[in-house]
């Protein structure tokens, strides 16, 4: 096991009605004029904004609002929002959304405590010293953007995605209140539970020792996502599931997950990066397009680790050869995502990848001549051959 | 499941010599004079208050020092302390302990940040406002108290222990060094481990609904916990095994394992902290010596919590009557206390109870009128039975 730093010190308000309080909650972290950023028309409809807006007038707080982030949230828009902020003297971003909506307003905060341009980070070209101080309204339970150091931003110009972490970016508070996310098509919500399971098995299939604490904890998120996935799909209006998938989006990506062990592998949400930068997929079915194939070209490096995920997660067991036992796991898990709807290849992605743009995808992934994972460490020959798999 | 709040910012810095980096994280929280809290000879001994002290000097820090607490830590040492940062101006507290250090410097804090007699916190008269800054060099896995929101006093007069919690405690960062746990001997080893199971079982046993992801990672915590007790006892300079169990005493009590349940039971621990007073035991032993006998005077009012208690820490079968599979949960657990050398009634913890003091301790467990317990509210007149139950 390796020496960590934990820290997560985002303020979690859980539960119903709890978007009513973030006026004050802005209040208290010394908000006077507040950016609410948001997505598309969903959160006008169902009133979601008004309730926030009547909030923050509550607590007699001033605040200009900016709409219209997309999935895999653009650059452009990040840039419009610095430039309102600026105008506007506003001093703290509240994101009412999803991940998208929280990322891109991590990245307007970056760019208003920071003289330099944004994408520059992005760009691993320039390091953060501040970023604007930001509070989420959790809509949708996937990227654990609400608790992460993380955000990951497009730039449209080349269809190129990429993230930075850092602490300074972490919400200082999150509402969190499941009913927001009962209209979730059943397709979103699985691309959510794949997202959340995805940000743990990024750090549990990793080559190195890890904590046998961390591991226990690890599996027990990934099955309560699971159970409660296939719960949701038939019971959409299930406030429990909800919230248990909605608190492992948290948990799965604040850092709890791997203290003791690397920094976890990465390589399928590198993979999954290229392909939402040139279609523009969901990004939890992108992952589940990509994963098996990936876990298929990686698992040889050490069986016992997918070993030990198909036993604790489906209850195989590790009799014989380890290489079995991981491939029955990487079988099972295909069958699970098939089970709540999602790909499991490119094709089914509903894209029909060529050898071109298979070579294009790689060398993108390879930029500046970087390595991906760590489970195994992958150059652009086997980023091809794994795209190449994922094909369908 | 209810709503909850959750957050537990403590920064964690995790691995060996990390008490080196003591001092720039003192800086780091601007610092400016800092007290060095200590307990026995021990860290003097061990070269660990030489280490503290030398990272303080080279950030630049001055620093007094204040040994001399003791398990259950006193009020008339807290009272000195505060007495002490005043006088000289001190302005960051570091503990360099176990749980009592801590939970002496909590106190220290909330003395100097108030205008009142601090007791009056711990008597429940008064509510705190504020609590000078903290920071914790951890030397002993159990009491939790270096995330926690909690502390525990007792007073000389009278011998009463009393509990504070407060977010405004809560350490700005911890230091933990699995190597400085080392040395400590399997008794005590033991009594950590029981502790922190106890946090977490507290808030576990409960009746009232919960959350699943919350439940499973407390079932993982705890056999995480039970399986490298027991490596101890025979490797006590297992680094991996220290590490395990150093990291599952911060998660125990910090609040995350009883997130979307209610706020825990804490019978045990209240009649523990009674057992504390009277006789000055060692915490985790006398958790151990009631915990069977309030278990089988509780259970029958919802088994089944129970019966999933013991199929998923011990693997016993849910098969026919609950009450059955609980029973067997309850003796299992008392076999494993047995196991790592824990009592499980006070006479084995070296008390012979009188009837007159089994009548005291009941009485002072509720002082003001006070019920205890949540899976069974409990009266003075159950206390008195559940004392007889475990004298053993």
């Amino acid at each position: 096991m390796t020496d960590f730093i934990f820290q997560a010190p985002t303020k979690i308000v859980f539960g119903k009605g709890t978007e009513n309080q973030v006026g004050q909650l802005c209040k208290e972290q010394g908000a006077t004029k507040v950016l609410v950023h948001f997505g598309g028309q969903s959160a006008k409809k169902s009133g979601l904004l008004d309730r926030v807006c009547a909030s923050l007038e509550k607590a007699g707080l001033p605040y200009v609002t900016l709409g219209g982030v997309v999935p895999n949230p653009r650059l452009s828009l990040v840039y419009e929002g610095i430039e309102l902020c600026r105008k506007e003297g506003v001093d703290f971003l509240l994101p009412v959304g999803g991940g998208s909506v929280i990322d891109s307003a991590k990245a307007i905060g970056y760019g208003l405590a920071n003289d330099f341009d944004v994408w520059d980070l992005y760009d691993h070209k320039h390091t953060a010293t501040a970023c604007a101080p930001i509070g989420a309204v959790l809509t949708l339970a996937a990227a654990g953007s609400e608790m992460s150091d993380s955000s990951v931003i497009t730039k449209e110009e080349g269809g190129i995605k990429r993230g930075y972490n850092s602490d300074l970016c972490r919400c200082k508070f999150a509402v969190m209140n499941p009913e927001l996310t009962y209209t979730l098509p059943p397709y979103q919500t699985a691309c959510g539970a794949t997202d959340i399971m995805m940000h743990v098995m990024e750090r549990y299939l990793v080559n190195e020792d890890t904590m046998t604490l961390t591991d226990s904890m690890s599996e027990a998120l990934i099955r309560t996502v699971m159970e409660n996935a296939s719960i949701l799909l038939k019971e959409p209006e299930n406030y429990k599931a909800r919230a248990e998938i909605m608190w492992a989006s948290s948990l799965a990506h604040n850092g709890l997950m791997n203290c003791g062990g690397p920094k976890g592998d990465w390589a399928c949400h590198q993979l999954e990066h290229e392909l939402g930068g040139m279609f523009d997929v969901a990004h939890g079915a992108g992952l589940a397009a990509v994963w098996g194939s990936w876990a298929r070209y990686v698992y040889q490096e050490k069986p016992q680790r997918f070993a030990q995920f198909a036993n604790r997660i489906f209850g195989i067991a590790c009799q014989g050869d380890p290489k079995e036992t991981a491939l029955k796991g990487i079988e099972a898990m295909e069958e699970f995502y098939r089970s709540i709807g999602m790909p499991v290849n490119v094709r089914e992605l509903g894209c029909e990848l060529t050898e071109e743009q298979i070579a294009t995808l790689a060398e993108k992934c390879c930029f500046g001549g970087r390595t991906i994972g760590q489970f195994r460490v992958l150059r652009q020959e086997d980023i091809r051959e794994i795209y190449r798999m994922a094909k369908g």
